[in-house]
C-alpha cells in the first residue's frame, strides 16, 4: 500500500535527455520517462496496448513514443496517434500517462488521481536552485527495502554512534535529548548538541576557534519528502535562536519514492552555502556521505530480508522511535483517506 | 497448455551422439534424449522410477540406459530390465517412455497418446536432405517467451521496419498488402512486392540487372510447424505466377517447440538452391540471419516479461494480426479436442 | 518436519572464534553463533526484538551481543540488558536463545525444548579427541538437497559402484551380503567381504601381505547422527569375530544437521588409528575422501530437484532400501511423539 496522491521523484532531470527513455519501476508500475526532440517530459505506461511489448524498447519520434515492434506512436497523453498500415485509430489504442513536472532538478510524478495533480504541492527544496548554495549531488540508490525503513533510519539519530562508527559517530550525540514536533501530514526531530567539540566532519568544512552548538534537524512531510538541516556554528552565537553566524550549514534533500513493497529509489543531494566555488569540497561532501549512506543500506536491505522470511514477528518500540512512530501513523491515515476516496485539499501546500 | 498429439523436433539429430545423453524439458516434461551403441535413438522420463535420480546423469550401457546412482537398466520402452542385487524385476519398475523418429536432420518426439504417433504426420522439410538445396543450419535458440509469440512474430511482417532497422527492413515493404490463407489446420501470410528494387540481402547473393519481384511466405501449420519461403526474381519474368527464373529462393523450416508456458526452443535452418558448393555463402546466410533472430529474440523475451508481470491486461488486436489470431484460434480448437478425448485423424497428412 | 528434540551439530568450534559471530540457518532457524571475550559459545535467534535487524551485523561486546543498527545488547539467555537513551528495559526484550555446547570438537545446539537438553544426549564420537586416533577433518558441506538424502545415502552401499567410479567402487563389493540391525532408535547396515584382494585405497594406508576382509559398518542414531567404520585386515586373522590385527580402521563421525526442507549442513571427519605422525597420511585421508563426497552431493542436488519439480510422484522401494526405510519409520515416529509432546526419556542415552 502506497500514498498516490503526492508527488514522487521519477528520476533526476538529467537522467532524461532529449529523444532518450528511461524506464523504471514507481509504486509496482512499470514506467518510462522520456524528453521529446523539443524538451518536454513525459511519463507513459512501459507497455504497448497492442502486442504487450515494452515502450522502453521502442524510441523517441519527435514529440512521440514510437513501440519499437510495430510502430504504433503515442503522444503525450498516452493517446496512440498512428498504427501503420491502417487508417482508423480505435479508441482503446492507448497507455496510461502520468502527470509530469520538472523542478529542483528533479522530474516529479504523480501516480495517484491526475485530477489532483498540483504543482503547487511539489516540495519545496529551493537549495538545489538558488545562487548561494552550491550542490552535491548525490549517487541515485536504489534500495532493496521498504521506503519506511529508510524513512526510520532518517528519523533515528540514535543509530549513527553504531552503524556509522567509522564516519559520522560521536559518542556525546546520544547524551543530548530529541525533540519530536509533528503536524497532521509532517514529522521533525531536533537535535542541539551545546557547547561540544566540532565534528571531525564539520572541522573539515571549516576552522572553529573553540566549541559549537551543532544541530542535526530531520523534516519529514508525509509520505516520504524528507529536508535535513544539518551543522554548527561557534557556540555562544546564538545558533539555538536562529542566528547562524561563521556557522556550516548543509541542507539535504532526500526524496524517497517506492519502487515494490521491499525496494526504493532514494534521491539525495547536500547542498552548502560556504566555499560555493570550491569543486574539490563539492567533490568532499559527496564521498563522505556516499560512504555513510551505503551503511545504511546494508543494514536496511538486511532488516527487509529478515522481515520477509517472518512477516508477522512483532517488532518492538522503544522510546527512541517517538517519529518513527508518529510518521508511520500519518502514512496510515492518508492511505485510509485515500481507498476511501477523500481528495488532498488543494490549499494544503507542501513544504518538505 | 499445448497441443499435444503432434511430432515436435526435441533435437537436431546430430546433438545426440552414440552412448550419449542429452536432457532436454519439452512441454513441462523433463525427458532424456539418447542414442544407443547401435545407433538407435531414444527417449525416456529424465527421473529413476527408484529414488528420483535424473537418468541424465547416467550413462548408455550398450541398448539400455544406466541410471548413475543405484545401476537400474531400462530399455527403450521405458520397462527396468535390470536391477543390481535383486532378481526379481517389479512391474512397477518402469520409467514414462516417447515414441522418437529422426528425419530431416531432427529428432522428433511425440509427447501426446502415443497409439496416435504415425510417422506419417511428420511435417515435411525436404529440403534439408535433397542434393539441389544446400543448409545453413541455424543455431539452436532457447527463447524465453511463450511459443505463440514466436509464431506471431513469423506471422507478421509489418515488425520487420521496427525489429529489424539494421538487417531486414525496407521501407517500401509496408507499400504492399498481405494475403491470408487458412486451412482448418494451417495458416500462410504472403507479400507480393512488385518491381521494387532488390534488398541488400538479396543483391548480396545474386546481382540482378534492375527491378525485381519479391515473395515473402509464411506458412505454419499448427501448432508450430513452420515453412518460410523468401526470394526474389527479376521482374516480369512470372514469379507471381509460380516461374522462379534467375531467382534468389530461401526456404526456411521453423519448428517451434515449447519448453514450458513460457519458453520454447526454437529449430530454424535456411536452405538454398543456389551457389550450392560456396562455403562462404552458406556462413553468410546463416550470420545474417542469426543477427536478425536475435533482435527477435530480444523483443519476445520484453514481451514475456510483460505479460508474466499482468497476465490479466488484455492485447488489442489490430488488422494487421488477422494471421495471428487465426493460428491461435486453430490451436485453441485442437487443445479443445484433446482435451475432449478426439483423435487426430489418421488421413489428415500435415504438410509443413 | 523435523526432529527437534535432538543435538545438532551447530559448526566447528573453531569456526566461532572468540569475540566472533557466525549467522547459520539450522531446522528452517536463523542462528547466530557466537562466543564471548572470556570464550564461552553462546547462540541466539538472528533478529533484533527492535527492529529486526540480523543480530549477525552486531558485535560481541565482552559477554554480551551487541545489535549493529542501534546498540541493543543481549545476555546469553537472549534477555535485553542494555538499551541505549533508556533506563527501564520492557520485558519483552528478548530474543530466543537456544543450549549450546561444545564437545568432541564442535558445538552441539538443541532446537527442541530447552527443559530437555540433557548434555548427556550427545552423541559419542571419541575418536575425535583420544590420542590414539588422529583425525582428518572433513570440509564443511552445505548440500541443497533433504538432509534425509543424505542419510539414504549413506545407508546404501550399493550406490558405491556406480557413483563412485573412479575412487572407491569394488566390483566384488556387490557380490556380499548386507545384514541390517535396528533398534527403536538406531539403525546399522554391516558388510563383511571376506577374502578379498584389499582396496587400492586401503592398500595405499598399508601394505597388506595378500587378501583381506574388509568391512564397511554404517551406524546411524536417528535421526541423523552418523557413525562410519570401515577398514580391512589380513584374511584369516579374526576380524569378523572382533579381533582388528595388522588391520586399516578408520571411524568417520558423520552429522547431519538439517537448514531447510530442502538442504543441509554435512560435518564430518576421519579418524584413523595407524600413522599418527603422518601429516601426509592425514591430508591425503581428506582428499580422497573429499572427491567421493562430492560425488554424493552431486547427485543428491540433482535428486532434490527432481523431487522438488514434482513432489508428489512416487518412489519405488527396492530391497536394498531395508535400512533407508527402517530410518525413515523411527524418524517418522520421533516427529508424531514431539507432537503429541511426548518427551524424550531422561535415561535414553544416545551412543552414535
Amino acid at each position: 500500500m502506497f500514498v498516490r496522491n503526492t508527488w514522487y521523484v521519477a528520476a533526476w532531470a538529467d537522467e532524461v535527455a532529449r529523444g532518450s527513455i528511461l524506464p523504471r519501476v514507481l509504486l509496482d508500475e512499470a514506467v518510462i520517462l522520456y524528453r521529446t526532440q523539443s524538451g518536454t517530459p513525459g511519463a507513459l505506461e512501459d507497455r504497448c496496448c497492442h502486442r504487450a511489448a515494452p515502450l522502453s524498447l521502442g524510441t523517441v519520434n519527435g514529440e512521440l513514443v514510437e513501440c519499437g515492434y510495430h510502430g504504433l506512436r503515442f503522444d503525450q497523453s498516452g493517446r496512440c496517434v498512428h498504427i501503420p498500415l491502417q487508417r482508423e485509430i480505435p479508441p482503446k489504442a492507448r497507455v496510461k500517462s502520468y502527470p509530469i513536472v520538472e523542478r529542483w532538478r528533479f522530474l516529479w510524478i504523480w501516480m495517484g488521481d491526475p485530477a489532483l495533480a498540483d504543482p503547487g504541492l511539489i516540495p519545496e527544496h529551493y537549495c538545489m536552485d538558488r545562487p548561494e548554495w552550491d550542490v552535491s549531488r548525490g549517487d541515485l540508490f536504489h534500495v532493496k527495502g521498504n521506503y519506511q525503513l529508510v524513512s526510520d533510519n532518517f528519523l533515528d539519530a540514535s543509530h549513527v554512534v553504531y552503524v556509522h562508527k567509522s564516519t559520522l559517530a560521536q559518542p556525546e550525540v546520544v547524551d543530548f535529548p530529541i525533540r519530536m514536533e509533528r503536524t497532521d501530514r509532517s514529522v521533525s526531530m531536533t537535535r542541539w548538541m551545546i557547547d561540544v567539540p566540532p565534528s571531525p566532519f564539520h572541522s573539515s568544512l571549516r576552522q572553529f576557534p573553540g566549541n559549537v552548538d551543532r544541530w542535526q534537524i530531520a523534516h519529514v512531510t508525509a509520505p516520504s519528502h524528507f529536508s535535513l538541516d544539518l551543522g554548527s556554528a561557534p557556540t555562544g552565537t546564538g545558533a539555538p535562536e536562529g542566528r547562524r553566524v561563521n556557522a556550516v550549514t548543509i541542507l539535504s534533500p532526500n526524496e524517497i519514492t517506492p519502487e515494490t513493497e521491499s525496494a526504493c529509489h532514494v534521491f539525495y543531494a547536500h547542498c552548502r552555502n560556504f566555499a560555493l566555488d570550491d569543486m574539490a569540497m563539492r567533490e568532499k561532501v559527496r564521498q563522505d556521505m556516499l560512504t555513510a549512506y551505503r551503511e545504511d543500506w546494508t543494514m536496511i536491505e538486511a532488516q527487509q530480508r529478515k522481515i520477509d522470511a517472518d512477516p508477522e514477528h512483532p517488532l518492538l518500540t522503544l522510546g527512541q522511535d517517538s517519529g518513527v512512530v508518529a510518521l508511520r501513523r500519518i502514512i496510515q491515515q492518508m492511505i485510509a483517506q485515500e481507498e476511501a476516496g477523500d481528495a488532498v485539499p488543494r490549499d494544503q501546500r507542501i513544504r518538505a
